[in-house]
């Protein structure tokens, strides 16, 4: 067994069922040894980017890490903004670099490059292996550093040709996983007597662990029993959402809708939370959201067990988790009937169309923004978003994602500027046969940007404030009465239909069938032939 | 003015013609800025990559730096990879990366990341801005430190959005470059000795400097009157070829060639050149392909006026250039009569369609392997390679060359595995109407891999002697008559057949016609009818 070779057999030993590949001259043993070992599945990527934000979905589903596999520093590099999402999303994943031989770095070749120093930014855990005896071992090693508590790390492991190719050592096995610390007693004791004490005045804020199918409903009820109020971060990784499920209202990402949200609350109370910051900054305005004078006190960490804590608060309290109310109804066929295609209306559709289980990737930007509430009639389903604001995350989540969850429906909700980051996950996607239905929302501009824009160009020395959304917010920038100074120069920036984007021929070019739609009755009858097909399908709504 | 404004204004007084841009909020005062100070062009990029890529093209056909306005740590990061090349082509670079205001960046907010970490494995030169008075003089110093002598450098400057937004600086202006470093006189004589001393027993090797139009024919001059040996570098940023241009050997990419090569050399004269390494370290190989005790012998440095070196060293040995031979020119009509189209026969009828003055941007891997001495029988043209062995400069260094050369046709040659690590140029590239014909030679496969993996693949402990290329070759590797042990999966991971890219739907997807082509007469009528268009055009040929 060559070194590449016990990599190959100890990640398949460990449960790292999944590589998703960008391979280059140095990375040749790692595929050789696929066929020779039986290891990971293996996903083709034709670019990095697709590779570590598939990376990020299948953790999102799975809890477990995959493997990457890429080219040298230059490689990594191409995956950096997915590994930033995916860092910040708390995935797990495990990063094999192939770099030069140890004994040529010391020379200036074309593709040498500082590989730890690209990939330490986005990175817990980087590690250089220079015997191939021992890449087993670290191999094992970096597995392990995928872990911390409930949350998932990025662990880079460099694996420099010679250690591929020379012999390999044993196979390696990465201890059992820690048990997640218990709820603190009296951290719940203390949290039971702060709500119980400030009821309205207190707001109980849970973090992405606690947004899920067990957490968010003893989350309500804690509410419920003491009168204070419960809201979610605004980011979260995974949320269960539709019909039977609790949705807790987010925390705003507008800095001044968020402050008026945290207005009045004497106390916030952190269940796998950390402190409300604001997504950038604007002049005049605090980056710390909370109140003057608010206290933070924490029930459970991010790493701990946070729906076990909240379990164990509602035990102190004798609160009692209840089903929640069944929305109504979309009716569809009324929506065949209306006259415009626009994000409000696809919307609608989505929520009486989506099938169960379906996993929602949104990387709409400004079109799905109103998307979040209304899911809740929808069938069950889960809600991944991008979670370090870098545009590219949506269609790799989606390839990943679905990985991950065999047999579950994936809906992609993409802006036609932010799809353009990583379209060529449209291939993988359409190579693996995997049932996602792509829906681009085609306004064929920078729409979140125009309304920056429009906010900044009137001369004025302070920008706006923007919305929920990691670029901006059009609609309330626009709202705001600012006159707009947007010359040509500018415009060009931010529009994208000189020449337009053709969605069903870039999908077609990568092997998927699509539509383009533009009304109402066209996009419901293209979104229903999407899921039947149970295979990729891309649907151009041109809003 | 505001900071982004001085930025602007200072980017224009100092000779800063262009910015390719991928901008988000924290760069919307700078795009503000452009409908209020004249200031460069903006070339728009719809994924970082492309601007970086572009950035490198403009230069090697300026010798002016672009500015790329880029988005946060993760912006930069999509861009990581062509700053990789164009630091290895030492094209000068502006880069512009908008940040989290300075109070802002303390805080855990999603886009905040190690951004000068990010930047530093690609800068010669990281700053970031504190002050927004500062701005203009930050961005002065950044234009000074692209230049190192006759090579260009990597300058990025970080602008935390609050110093974009603040109140500005006076213009600032860009000392007078300094003039290049005369010819050594004492170099050049002992130069000279050696090459007469020991005619073939020395070989000149001349770098990047040394290979353009005033260049190449003194130095094939020098080893005419003296005997020795003349090599140009595998790599070059810039070539001149052509019809009534002198066209140096490159010593070979391949370790085995490029040490058969350097044999019998007792002394390498370095006219601007490196010391010759081994793309990637193969087992039993050397890194460094000089024989054992040849001497290396300067006679100048990259960072010097090298065609003034060999002129002096020409003068020294009263050498004098004369005009190359004119090569046979192609039968186009008995190539439109062939039956079949392969890469060599659109080697030789591009040699025959070549428009005078075109700018050929060679990113064909295996398939334009054997172009580079065809091309002597073309019009004068220049070629551009990729200098740090990173895929997906191709397509963004065509849009940049063609930006900064107006008027002068474009050919670049991609593979289609290639070709999809920056798509996205295809769109810019239509969006400006730049007459650049595109040829991808679709074989639907990362064939130079295929080549890697039959070597690999057979158990062998040491891997196959690669060459031409970045990442291996196909045919050497075949040619070793190793037998192949490829399996299903990692065959799946070196074909891109299933489903098969769709390049000329990819083109229409991005605006910009097209046309697949199997036959020769198709393939020359299609690139007849591309130049002729003086606009965007893509050829998928089947081979």
């Amino acid at each position: 067994m060559n070194g590449a070779e016990s990599l190959v057999a100890t990640l398949a030993a460990n449960g790292v069922d999944v590589c998703f590949a960008n391979p280059g001259t140095s990375e040749m043993h790692f595929v050789a040894a696929l066929d020779r070992i039986d290891g990971p599945r293996c996903v083709l990527g034709l670019f990095e980017g697709v590779v570590t934000g598939a990376a990020d979905g299948y953790y999102r589903m799975t809890g477990q890490p995959a493997a990457t596999l890429l080219h040298l520093g230059p490689g990594l590099g191409n995956g950096l903004a997915n590994l930033h999402n995916a860092k910040k999303a708390c995935s797990g994943i495990v990063n094999i670099v192939g770099d030069h031989a140890t004994d040529h770095v010391r020379f200036e070749s074309p593709l040498k490059s500082d590989l730890e120093g690209i990939a330490r930014p986005v990175s817990h855990w980087v590690y250089t292996c220079k015997r191939s005896l021992d890449v087993a071992a670290a191999g094992a090693q970096a597995i392990a550093a995928t872990r911390d508590g409930a949350l998932g790390r990025i662990a880079t492991l460099a694996l420099p040709a010679d250690t591929a190719w020379g012999p390999g050592g044993a196979i390696a096995r990465v201890p059992d996983r820690v048990p997640l610390k218990p709820a603190d007693d009296e951290a719940v004791r203390a949290c039971a007597r702060t709500l119980a004490r400030l009821g309205e005045r207190a707001l109980l804020l849970v973090g992405a662990a606690g947004v899920g199918e067990r957490g968010a409903p003893l989350a309500a009820a804690i509410a419920r029993k003491t009168g204070c109020r419960v809201m979610a971060e605004f980011y979260s990784p995974r949320t269960a959402g539709g019909r039977g499920r609790t949705r807790l209202e987010r925390l705003p990402y507008a800095t001044d809708a968020a402050l008026d949200k945290l207005k009045g609350a004497d106390c916030l109370v952190m269940a796998g939370a950390t402190e409300p910051i604001g997504f950038f900054a604007y002049p005049g305005k605090p980056s710390q959201l909370k109140a003057a004078g608010c206290a933070l006190q924490t029930l459970c960490d991010a790493r701990d067990d946070v729906p076990a804590a909240l379990q164990a608060l509602c035990d102190e309290l004798g609160a009692r988790a209840v089903p929640p109310d069944t929305p109504t109804a979309v009716d569809l066929d009324a929506l065949r009937r209306a006259s415009t295609l626009d994000a409000d209306l696809i919307g609608h559709a989505l929520v009486a169309l989506l099938p169960e289980q379906t996993i929602v990737v949104d990387e709409a930007v400004t079109s799905g923004r109103a998307f979040g509430n209304r899911f809740a009639a929808a069938a069950p389903h889960d809600w991944l978003t991008v979670m370090g604001g870098a545009i590219g995350f949506g269609l790799p989540a989606a390839l990943g994602a679905a990985i991950g969850a065999p047999g579950r429906p994936v809906l992609a909700l993409e802006g036609d500027g932010s799809a353009m980051y990583t379209l060529q996950a449209l291939w993988s996607i359409a190579r693996e046969s995997l049932p996602v239905v792509v829906v681009v929302f085609a306004n064929r501009a920078y729409r979140i940007l125009q309304g920056e824009l429009k906010s900044v160009g009137a001369g004025r020395a302070r920008p706006p404030e923007a919305a929920d959304s990691p670029r901006g917010d059009a609609h309330a920038a626009a709202s705001q009465g600012v006159h707009a100074v947007s010359g040509p120069k500018a415009t060009r920036m931010l529009t994208l239909d000189a020449p337009a984007l053709d969605w069903v021929a870039i999908a077609r070019g990568h092997g998927m069938p699509g539509a383009s739609v533009q009304t109402p009755e066209a996009f419901i009858r293209e979104t229903e032939r999407g899921f039947a097909s149970q295979g990729p399908y891309l649907i151009e709504a041109l809003v």
